[in-house]
């Protein structure tokens, strides 16, 4: 993810310079910046975060170095976007909520952003906007499915609903904008295919407004990179159109493609998120993206939801640690 | 529906002819009998069942005389097909059964059929070879959602389940080939343009083959009578089409109508059912309709999902009674 | 098409009875037959006609004998329903026609219709319906594409207009209930996997009320069978929705299955050609199907689209023959 | 269009400062300079592009003053991006495309690009690439439809083809890679809620290959703004999809929104359109954008079909001016 935000900041967001890429494979670093023009290159994250040429600093490391690196670039007064999640733990979380939060207290800006990025994918934003609009009457229900081709080494049933479910785990309150409250965790008969992990897996979230989400992961899916999303309201439903630039009629068949993953999928969403949030720098705007207290409330979502499936499928409340 | 399986048999059924109608209101019986040609009128629908010259009966009359009229045809000997539900109560349909199975016992057919006319759709008929195929996979997951323009009058939560998600709770183990095992009931927020009852409501069901499904029946979605289905496999996924005939562009939009209700969706369905046992009748196969059992089969999981309702949610074994 | 137009009378229509078959090939007859409980064979397709158990007749047989036995099913004053195209020649066709005509100018019933099964598939009727409600406003273009998947042998640029284009040349002014004035017939790159014919191929018709329609005939699409049809109104749009029963996400895509060929496409339309003829024969009522004048002026189109041909693609008038 | 080129550039554009806006109408100048930090204003376009401060030029004025300003930028040996068309006569975009063509005789850089943003669209793209990737084999017919929702005041049937369709006598022969050599024009029934010109239209185009492709141009479709593109080849057929970003259903129907007109439609063309130009110009490319030699030959390509509408609908060959 590193690299396609670096080529995204340079090739295609106003307003951005990409000064240093920093890398502890060097090799991958040199690689990326030879396709960037004028690109500096540093296998030491925290001296490119105190560089003075550096304004802004964009976190796409390992999961378990976001909090270290996220806390000294508040500490050097500089904005910064970590990709989710914020830290694997809610302990790493409420360290940098408190930080950002220390600063707003003082009359300063926040300076934390999580990567949620799919808060400015075209097809969630216009759901929330018809939802916001009242077309659909009061929400009732929503289903969301998120299906990959296959899971990466390494993959737990737990890293299903950190690593990926998580992205519904924000989305779902951000849609709604209401929190969610509690959390069930089911497992369906499991895949052959990935015998190392429960999955599909299915949640069942409710917010406190009362709306009840079912919630598919499945990240063996197989058959393609494949997100869905329904709202259901009072009078009216809305969904996700299928995002295919084409229709092929081949081989006996009607139909488009599927991405093979995220990337192409979500290309548009991380592009305007970091336009959104280079506007935001420019012109001195509290950042549109998702903030820390975002990514803790996401985290201690996830928590839940393992706790359920701990339990075998008990609905579990979700509690937020005291901020302060 | 008496109106239209008797319009359906008399006007697009091969070797079927209606010779007599029943109906405790005699004007409605004579209004039909009016459109179709030299068809008997009559009030009494144990003479109808009795009559010589009636060789196979039709219930379509209110739930509560369900047992009591197939009961008849039992005793007389004749085919019968009784709409959904069997009967209102576990008792009644054991009572159906096992009059039924003393015939097979003795020797002779099995004479109950119940109009589950979903298992007639050509949709549900090509996802279930779609299944069976293996082209799917192993099916892991099912997701269904069945929504109504209005509820009628007096519509209860049990009623939601008793007379309309039934067709689910039929067609999921049909689809798999495999009997329901457990269920779980859940209240989203409720519409207030039904305050009386509890609307939408989600059930989970867990199939003997550790299948998970999720069902959504929302009584008054308003916007159109919308019946989904999709089955997740190992390797693919099948779901409905949308069966409408024509796309429209007007008015800023592009789209396609819903039907009112549930019987233009499924004329072709009640139409196949209605020639698949009229054919079967007539060569002396095997009635390929949903038997008494699969009716009480039913039942038995619907009065396993209203125990979940009336005990928060919790997850309930489906049992069925000794058959003999 | 006899054989499927057999089936479907024994099996799904209501009040009829296959009594006899006739085919010159008399092993093709008797293994028909043979799935047709109580159906008598023969060789002498005359004879069969002539037969006093025979009320009505329904003619598949090679197009060259179509007039033959049109005619002499007329002549036994029996109901006929002649598959399309009604015959090959402008002078055949005509011939029926008047000969059906006198028995009208006698004050009898017409004997003849032809089996332009379009005109009851659901979709056609449901575009038809729609633009005579007015729901487009005044209908300016319509756009038609028919694309099967091989073409037979033998097959010809002629034959690509009257054994499939025809279709067109019928339904278009049915739905527009305005008759075809002029035509002009364009070629593309012709594919180089059909050596021996022009196809695809392209016509403009010009009905007399103004709208102009764009007619693609492609007999070798080989990807399936695919047909469209779109009328655009002053105000809106109506098309033929994707029939399919379902939507399959496999192998890196999302999309539903063509037909093979018109058979399963178009089933649904014989079935109910059928059961209306059927309907109309057992009320006395004219038949709903279309006439033999109908088929006398698609021939006519046809054979004004063939002269199109064979002079560059110049607009040709359609000019109908006197009919007394 | 001179407006959401300014606000692209400015705020979604890598690489590009707005710093100076001319239009005779300085009050519109001056309210988008108050949307962009930093921007000057002017009312003197020649000016503007005489100012060594500016680097490159944008013209979005009326089309009349497109050839003055075009070669002023080219006298400058400024990079200009005209929007279409380069300019309403043969003989203007002759004079352009010389002294274009003079300066890369000479060894320098041609400066000119044509606003053809469809090129830069992701569906247009796709299609491209999947024809040229071999999927559909050899193209034998294309299919576009381009329809708007009103016509702009003083519309005629000739800007309908200089002002709308000559967006496709662009791109067909850029998706086919190959030229349009005739064209013949053909008129429907016109519309009365547009009396002042016929509409819609329909042309039939030959390209150099022999693939035939039909136009439909309705400027006052009503229903929304709605584009279609269709390639079919030997053995598929690609078609663009439904760009929608979400379906919704209520009222009775399933369906997704029109845009309202063009700018939503091709946001994102516009978008990479200027990226792509900016990126060139950065990294002294040659700019991937339509040529000042592609502006000339849909100009010569309308000429054409305006010939056909005053000869009846003739086919006329398309030629173009000896460039030296």
């Amino acid at each position: 993810m590193g690299t396609d935000h670096a080529q995204l900041l340079h090739g295609f967001v106003s307003g951005a310079t990409v000064t240093t890429v920093a890398d502890i494979d060097s090799r991958r670093a040199s690689e990326l910046a030879a396709s960037l023009a004028g690109v500096r290159v540093s296998t030491d994250a925290l001296a490119l975060i105190a560089d003075p040429l550096v304004d802004a600093v964009v976190i796409a490391s390992h999961d378990t170095t976001h909090a270290e690196l996220t806390l000294a670039a508040v500490e050097a007064g500089k904005p910064v976007l970590c990709e989710k999640p914020l830290a694997p733990t809610i302990e790493e979380c409420l360290e940098i909520v408190r930080r950002d939060h220390d600063r707003v207290r003082a009359g300063k800006t926040a300076l934390v952003s999580v990567g949620f990025m799919r808060r400015f994918d075209p097809s969630y934003v216009d759901l929330k906007a018809l939802t916001a609009s009242g077309e659909l009457g009061t929400p009732l229900l929503m289903h969301c499915a998120s299906r990959g081709v296959t899971s990466g080494p390494g993959a737990t049933s737990e890293f299903s609903i950190t690593g990926s479910a998580i992205h519904e785990l924000d989305i779902v309150p951000w849609l709604l904008d209401s929190p969610i409250v509690e959390v069930s965790w089911h497992a369906p008969r499991s895949t052959a295919l990935a015998p190392a992990l429960q999955d599909p897996q299915v949640m069942l979230l409710r917010t406190a407004d009362g709306v009840l989400t079912t919630v598919e992961t499945f990240l063996n899916a197989r058959y393609g990179y494949d997100i869905a999303c329904e709202i259901v309201g009072e009078t009216a439903a809305a969904a996700m159109n299928n995002p295919a630039t084409t229709v092929v009629d081949a081989a006996g068949r009607t139909g488009s493609a599927y991405p093979a993953d995220w990337r192409p999928r979500f290309r548009d969403a991380y592009r305007l998120e970091l336009q959104a949030w280079i506007t935001a720098l420019r012109t001195g705007a509290p950042s549109p993206l998702a903030s820390a207290l975002d990514g803790l409330t996401a985290t201690a979502v996830a928590m839940a939801a393992i706790q359920s499936m701990n339990s075998s499928g008990a609905t579990v409340a979700v509690t937020l640690p005291e901020l302060v």
